[in-house]
């Protein structure tokens, strides 16, 4: 009969551990304790990727102080390697919501990577006295700066996948301003009939707005590049070497390709999550303008006989088997879902962050799997609504130029070339007749035709113009 | 030389009070300690006058159980009744927002309370040795039992008024739904056009909204009825009278006219803010419908020319200076408003409620504030948006019916007369020639018009019918 | 060589489909158009087996009503009793936030129940001839009734095994009430000292916080059991039979075993959210409390040295590795963040609930997802809190008792005893000294050992006494 | 008989004004509509500056432009200088809460300028043909582009007032910091003790947040330099002068002192609110961590007997009528709801901002006055904290000593000076016996009392050691 597990111990005691396992005893006790969503870190693969870094860093820092011997060092940094090229990550089984603040996602990296350690120096998994997870693996470390670390350098690779999708965006908003550039509508204020506007401008504030939104990003990004790797437990830096710090974050930055940079006051960073908030808060920005864009979308689509039919949105599926021919504006729907999710995770955050006390915010956790959703999803929003709703748009120029002409607001942009007495009168008649505008111009020949159309060019239309 | 101040003192000394005031040195402490926002708590006379019938029950308990002689009794009340008239209210000078969980406004009642009293005894305000704010005002109480119960008084009051409001509103909707009984129009789903209604339908999910919502409030104002009076300092009743909780109780519900109810448990009562989160809870929920409401008044008057054009709101101010004749849905902005702030104070209530720590939550006064102010903005704003807004909403009849005639979805409708095949056959004509499903059945004999007219009334277009 | 695929098409043309895949094309399309969580709507088994239930409902409604022919029905009801039964559930792969309003989860469960059905009459996966998706399985029905009433299946199950494991939790803390019974300590107010009270009085506050907040959920469960099934399109039950609404009803409630009831006004139900704000703002009450009892645990747990120390939770990993024997609150840890995700929910269900427009809410696909996550992961909570943390917690009654001695507050509480002079006498040597109150009242003869020991017997200590 | 009113007259009819009102017939109507929270815009005193400083800025424009005669340019300009002295205030009185976008507040601004002008002139309140609110006083402009950039300009004040307040409170911290510099205490996580660190330590981290949250306060400031002023209705300037925009923006920043810039692309800036959210983001962020000190305050002052008893917090006012002696943190917890407050702000302005349809965000009313409130809320509580807490901080310096020697957590520290093995046999002895770990290592002789004094040195004890 084979024995299909091994026993290690703890505090607590021993437990059976699979024997396909690569995490150990305190990744199990942490399967056990927290069955919350079941969603394990591992959908995370930039978290993973993040810790593998760390303990890559560390090993060499360690090792340089002569801390760790060569054989070890070179073990570890192998495990991290085989993490980084993407393989085991399968055993970063703890769940994403979990009490300890991130000791179980800390402990389950140095689990998994002790024991590839372990295989590689010619060992069987679970045999820590060749190499340990605690004294090697995490040697110098504290979870309390491991964490955080991690979760600011997969933030930081989340965000950059981020930016790269709004950009992608912000160009197909960009492009179709510019195919758009003359074709001349109705502006809305408080929903009401305003003054006239040309469609590129409409699809350039939204350029405008993704631009802004990435320039703020970028900005905040800054904010998660200070990390705390070398405050081991509250930021005294106890039990570590006093070129740890520094030495650590110089491999890290080596082997990430990113320059992070050790806080100045340890304490504060080890019990600060500020920085997640203004992340948090930035990503909520966005939303809110996304949001808006597809709530714009939508409305420019409405229709097609009793909306704005403004403009046409790529149909994508059917949109009612009850209705024949009905088409839906399934993709700005998504992403206002999405909007409102990273809304909520805001105040997740907001909540969690107040929630810390004194040396530690324990609830770092919730923290990062509501900011790593709210990035991902954003990412793959901005590409879903570029790709499969805005670059296809179309517009309905016929029907938007009529509404100009028939607009009362038209009055306000002919003020200039006809005077305000007669502006005030043709308003007058075109309210109680409900007659257009154009029309009553030409019945009263204050205007001819060629006068009238030329007018009503955009570049006329829609700029300043001298009283 | 006359002196405008009297001395008093309490536990960190001697402070000159304004002889003009009636509220004594720990209600001046309280103003030197809190000029955070600036709004007395006598903005919200509800919550004087709860205090009052609080200080008035507790005086005759005391009494009836032998605790305080009949002349401060009488004295108590009297000054009590006083403040219930009207008077005095400007005495109530302690800001809103408060550190002290409600301890500084119980004492600004005591004191302003006590210094009337006096009066009525026939002393001068500040001779407490006739009659003291915390031993015969304040007896048998501690702000832990007499704030939370206040709050619970005025919320009472408050939510009361707001149901009558919401009841106008609801009415004003109900009205206009039989009075646009038989007005067709196309529904719409996902913004785009789905199936002919009425808008009498349209407005009775208004009313249907409003009554459901005003069920849920009426379920929430019971919960607010269970009170912690003889509680004293964290439930335990400590230094009160066995029989004080269920006597005063007794006499509150005498004078308030409502059925409070002491709490089975003490201990939990005066900890929990459970009843709080839950009215807000209710209150976001109105929030969240009558901004629903008001995003679909403000889209079905959008226009007049490049909008939906279905309903007319009643002008109500000039919109613009620079846009002759243009009018803008003011009222049911200001009301999304107000969704919008009750939104917002809902999370400020959950924040302080979820921050109660032990045997009490300090962070009441934010609470009640918060509740207060989205009790009685959501009552304005309802009596405003009938009063001023759906009252007087008037229906483009011609218009809706043209876009019915003119509709896809009318096919959907008429599927059971001529057919499935003749359906899709009239719908792909619509739909690629742009022209009217009602032109399109005539021309094809489908149907005479008569019998097309006949179809098209409301009580067969908007109703399940045999297929 | 094999063809692994068949062709499926829609109004957008044609698709190969996974000859594997029981799905079709709309799903298909879903999948590629809303690659935003990859995770699957199979994920909440409940939204399956609800689907299965309206299906199946529906099937056997459109036969009785002779609109389904009986080799068709049994078919559908044998597919749907496959799903009930655990199968098939990996092919409802669309991602829970999608756009549609539904439609896309709507077609998941057509589709798949289609091809089901289609194998069980002999056919193969895709020949919708002999058994179509819309014609039959979606006979009758909309995505716009089909879709919030499965919602509404679904959170009914969620919910009362949310209940159940409420009940195991509340009867936790009762049990831990009742085993405390007789320890005596110090309350607290504002984090300052307060009056005497027993552990059991604090314990007894959770078991009726949990009490209240079942009963809360409970009310709330009622208002998910109005359901829109026969409103079809809009609410005006276009299209379907007369009979319909009441007929698919009665089945639903034979098959589901609860006591769902069509709504009154249909128009209104189908475009309402009501229902979900609601409910979700009783999960979030449920979370601000159950947030609140995990502050205090953790807090009474604080030390083991420099804290209250008062209680122990039982250990349940090793907090750390850097410091020896520290044993973390790691189960309250998760329930508080539990609690955060929670209230995030509730402000991204109330964003979507919002923005519903008209006769629809767009959004209520990110409405169900977060509200079955805020279930799922309390109840898994609240077990968790319960076996793994609550049960274990052990009190360190001597040192509480030691505390009371101690502590000023137990002046007031021998205020009856020894009189209002002694007391204040008392207090104020204790409170420059810093010596126990307890010692100074034997050593000053105001009484005696017995009389002292007698008076801090919580029945005496912790209940109004008369004055 | 004397007549106390005047009659004037907009797009509704006629309307009787109070004569000694300098507001005309807009205003009136607005005060009407609006009657929601009773707060008049004269309570933000800086937003009535900022239309000041616009208005005077425009007249200015205006006239070198040649738009405006010189005589109605100067009266203008002296009205608005009335204003900036804090003169006719009281005549802003539309609530703050208001439909329209802003318009009301902008005729309210409009008519008082103008009636201070006329009288100016030489005219009587109320004869426009003088000058004209809309004509001279709102020329070039549009409520559009006057409101939003009154708002900024009036965060800007706001948002200068709020730094200055969080440096007195930064500079409070550090202060107290540097007192606390070689105060040795135990460091806690998860609310259990960890390692030893000093009081200095622990309130230079709240300096630090300070110091960040200040510059992240200032990068948000810059964002709100950017105008729209020149935008008229919708961005694209109609009926202004090509030079206006440049003009006008000239003037604002030589009034006001500021470095506004005019924004590149108008019809962007008209509509988005993206600034607010970000500066809302900012405060919130601001909020959590200063709730977050304020709850270590409250805990590190926990006591006096049965908490954490390791700081003092000044007494600031009598806690209870009822606990003789009895002193709470009732400065800290008005912070705390302030920020609760804030928190909940940013949820309204989410809301608002996300509304916003197509060319203009109609809610930027609630927007303002959520931002004033959490600006000056937080300024005053700031304040407040320094002055009336944090400066009177006093430390108890002999009880937190004999904690860390007591403390488990002391051995961590050794480890370097008595070695691994050492350590776990005295942490085992601690935890078991209860004994201090002091103590036992004098006892086993590991080292001598001035060893052991030498060692818990802050210098040495909360700095890295080589290992």
């Amino acid at each position: 009969m084979v024995n299909n597990s091994r026993s290690e111990h703890d505090l607590l005691g021993y437990k059976d551990i699979p024997n396909s396992a690569y995490y150990g005893v305190h990744t199990l006790r942490a399967v056990e304790n927290f069955p919350i969503t079941h969603v394990p870190i591992s959908k995370f693969s930039f978290l993973v990727d993040s810790l593998a870094l760390i303990k890559k860093a560390a090993a060499k820092a360690n090792h340089q102080l002569g801390l760790l011997d060569e054989k070890k060092c070179n073990a570890i940094v192998f495990a991290c390697d085989e993490l980084l090229a993407g393989k085991y990550h399968e055993h970063f089984v703890v769940d994403v919501i979990q009490g300890g603040a991130g000791t179980s996602t800390n402990m389950n990296a140095n689990e998994v990577i002790a024991n590839i350690a372990i295989e590689y120096l010619g060992g069987k998994r679970g045999e820590y006295s060749i190499l340990h997870p605690n004294e090697h693996v995490n040697l110098s470390q504290s979870t309390n700066d491991v964490y955080p670390t991690a979760l600011k350098i997969a933030s930081h690779f989340g965000i950059l996948a981020l930016i790269k999708a709004m950009t992608v965006l912000r160009d197909a908003f960009k492009n179709k301003s510019l195919e758009f550039n003359d074709v001349i509508k109705m502006g809305r204020t408080q929903l009401q009939d305003a003054v006239p506007m040309t469609l590129g401008q409409e699809f350039s504030t939204y350029a405008v707005m993704m631009t802004e939104d990435i320039d703020r990003l970028s900005e905040a990004l800054l904010l998660i590049h200070e990390i705390n790797l070398g405050a081991t437990a509250i930021g005294t830096g106890i039990n570590s070497h006093p070129e740890y710090a520094a030495t650590v974050c110089q491999y890290l930055n080596e082997y990430s390709g990113v320059n992070f940079k050790t806080a100045e006051n340890l304490v504060e960073a080890t019990q600060d999550c500020g920085s997640f908030v203004q992340v948090s808060g930035v990503l909520k920005r966005i939303a809110v303008k996304i949001s808006k864009i597809c709530n714009d979308l939508r409305l420019l689509s409405s229709g097609p006989r009793t909306g704005f039919f403004e403009i046409n949105l790529p149909p994508m599926q059917a949109g009612s088997s009850i209705m024949p021919g009905k088409v839906n504006p399934v993709i700005p729907e998504v992403m206002n879902q999405i909007a409102y999710e990273v809304i909520g995770n805001d105040t997740t955050i907001t909540f969690a962050a107040e929630a810390g006390q004194l040396q530690l915010n324990a609830f770092e956790p919730v923290i990062g799997y509501s900011l790593f959703k709210s990035v991902s999803h954003l990412s793959n929003g901005c590409l879903v609504l570029a790709e499969k709703c805005v670059n296809g748009i179309t517009a309905n120029k016929e029907h938007m130029r009529k509404q100009v002409e028939n607009s009362i607001g038209l009055v306000t942009a002919l003020n200039p070339l006809i005077g305000y007495e007669n502006s005030t009168e043709v308003a007058k008649i075109a309210l109680h007749s409900g007659r257009s505008v154009y029309d009553i111009v030409l019945e009263k020949g204050l205007l001819t035709k060629e006068q009238l159309n030329q007018a009503m060019q955009p570049e006329l239309l829609t700029k300043p113009q001298i009283g």
